[in-house]
């Protein structure tokens, strides 16, 4: 299928900028990353830098770019196609990012949710290949999701749909900063990961973990390879995320009755420590019917869900 | 648009069996109600005498029946088209449905779990009419669910999408006959909330509900009558459900982004005295941008919505 058609996909994450160029088989031909602070100068100037460069890359190879995609971490208005909630990166309210990207590469350009792309990506070339109804869930700083129903991206009436992470698992539990309690991302997210694990840690001091005192050494990546290790405490730590993620999945399955759950995200590195007790949570929570038909499997295309869902929905979208 | 054709639509509950022949445009023509037990050959025997009942007076009529629909409280399977789980209603599990109604009418039968019917119903005749985007949701007996996504009856991958009543709220909560625990269910159905008012009527004999002691005597449409006439008791107990409803109905809104939600079920008799607080709680926990889009509404075809639905289905399924 590959014609030498190239497609751009861009991911913003509060953190980083990756961008990449994909041909129309899903296969990445070159990709580029950069990190960024949240400042809005910084942001866009990253996001810049990153077309830039593939820009470039593409016409000394004279690859034409057919069309982007571009994710970010908010509620992008599928009418609008602008951005207009991103909690973790407010930076990209009121910028014009499918404007700012188009007027580098001059081609078509769309604008979407992160969790939405990775999701797009999976379910072309990744774990949810050949699957009708899919549920993707990153966990990373902030918890998102991308439903495919029926084949098809699932945007809701606004375009919003997906903000898995706020679903109430613990009606009496923390605020959220969406405004909520007891959303799932108040527990699972990587930050509350390592807000339980330091919390605990003031009481248990048998952890290898519990000589990290200090802001930023203890981290979601840490619990995991500790864990690995064999450490009782980041075991556990990651036992209970896994229930709590468990009890939303299990949610989901029945409200969608969807054939797979793929969950991506950075957090995801912890592997079978995390998907084995969110698979035992579902098996006792949703329908048996329901639970048995639906593979849970972790992300087949990792950190590069969201590009080659990016190139793949623009695509989809523009041809 | 209505030209003649007649199509039926059929409702079995745990309690009765309703049915109607419905012209083109879901104009109730005819309907007819009886009670039956959960014995198979009630629950059967009943459901072919309302359907030769209505069969004879379509014929007197020199209507020809196009084809019918047929509702059911359990899980359908959309492929065998076969009922495979039906906690209310057992008598129908392994019972071919679909083909005992079709040799009574000589025309295309088709099964769906009755909440889908309704919402169905709601979608093409009743509150949510030019939607595209809606959840229903039938709070009686049990707590069920019909989705429409991007204008479809959305079935989910075995058929078994929508079981909203088992969305876990409170997960260290009681058992629920699904083999969880805390589901929405064991807090908001109509028997579930009958027991919560009893639990606590022991405590408080204020109420002008604490002399009824008897089972029976207790109904969820007694709570609301005395809730209408101002009992402060009823009240809060409506309010309670109220508020945990719209937890999980926050929790649907977040994910799926819909333009409306249609309440319906038996428990509805109490209006806005439930509708009010789930509306409440909807505003406090769900994404702002996606509360204020999405109507919370009151079903308007109230207990028709099923035969509608079913016949409306079989008119768009089978032309």
């Amino acid at each position: 299928m590959d014609d030498g058609t190239i497609y751009m996909g861009v991911d913003v994450s509060a953190t980083t900028v990756k961008a990449a160029l994909v041909n129309a088989d899903g296969e990445i031909c070159e990709i580029t990353q950069e990190a960024i602070g949240d400042d809005p100068g910084v942001v866009l100037e990253g996001m810049r830098r990153s077309v830039e460069r593939l820009r470039d890359r593409a016409s000394e190879r004279r690859w034409p770019i057919r069309s982007a995609g571009v994710g970010v971490p908010g509620l992008v208005n599928a009418r609008t196609r602008r951005v207009e909630v991103a909690p973790n990166l407010p930076a990209l309210v009121k910028v014009d990012v499918s404007a700012a990207v188009a007027e580098l590469v001059r081609c078509p350009v769309l604008v979407e949710n992160d969790a939405n792309m990775a999701a797009y990506g999976e379910f072309t070339c990744g774990a949810a290949r050949g699957r009708s109804n899919v549920v993707y869930i990153a966990v990373g700083t902030g918890i998102g999701a991308g439903v495919i129903c029926e084949g098809k991206l699932y945007r809701g009436s606004l375009g919003f749909a997906g903000e898995f992470g706020h679903m109430t698992v613990d009606p009496e539990g923390l605020p959220c900063a969406c405004g909520n309690r007891g959303c799932l991302e108040t527990i699972a997210s990587g930050p509350n990961i390592v807000r339980r694990a330091r919390e605990r840690l003031f009481r248990d001091r048998s952890s290898s973990l519990s000589s990290l005192a200090l802001p930023g050494e203890l981290t979601p990546e840490r619990i995991a390879t500790e864990a690995l290790t064999g450490d009782d405490f980041s075991l556990m730590i990651l036992e209970q995320t896994g229930r709590w993620i468990g009890i939303a999945v299990a949610n989901v399955i029945n409200l969608l009755n969807p054939d797979m759950v793929v969950l991506g995200g950075g957090v995801m590195v912890a592997g079978e420590l995390l998907l084995n007790p969110i698979i035992a949570e579902v098996k006792r929570r949703a329908f048996a019917a329901m639970a048995a038909q639906c593979e849970i499997v972790a992300s087949l295309l990792g950190g590069q869900a969201g590009v080659i869902g990016g190139a793949m929905l623009a695509r989809d979208t523009f041809g």
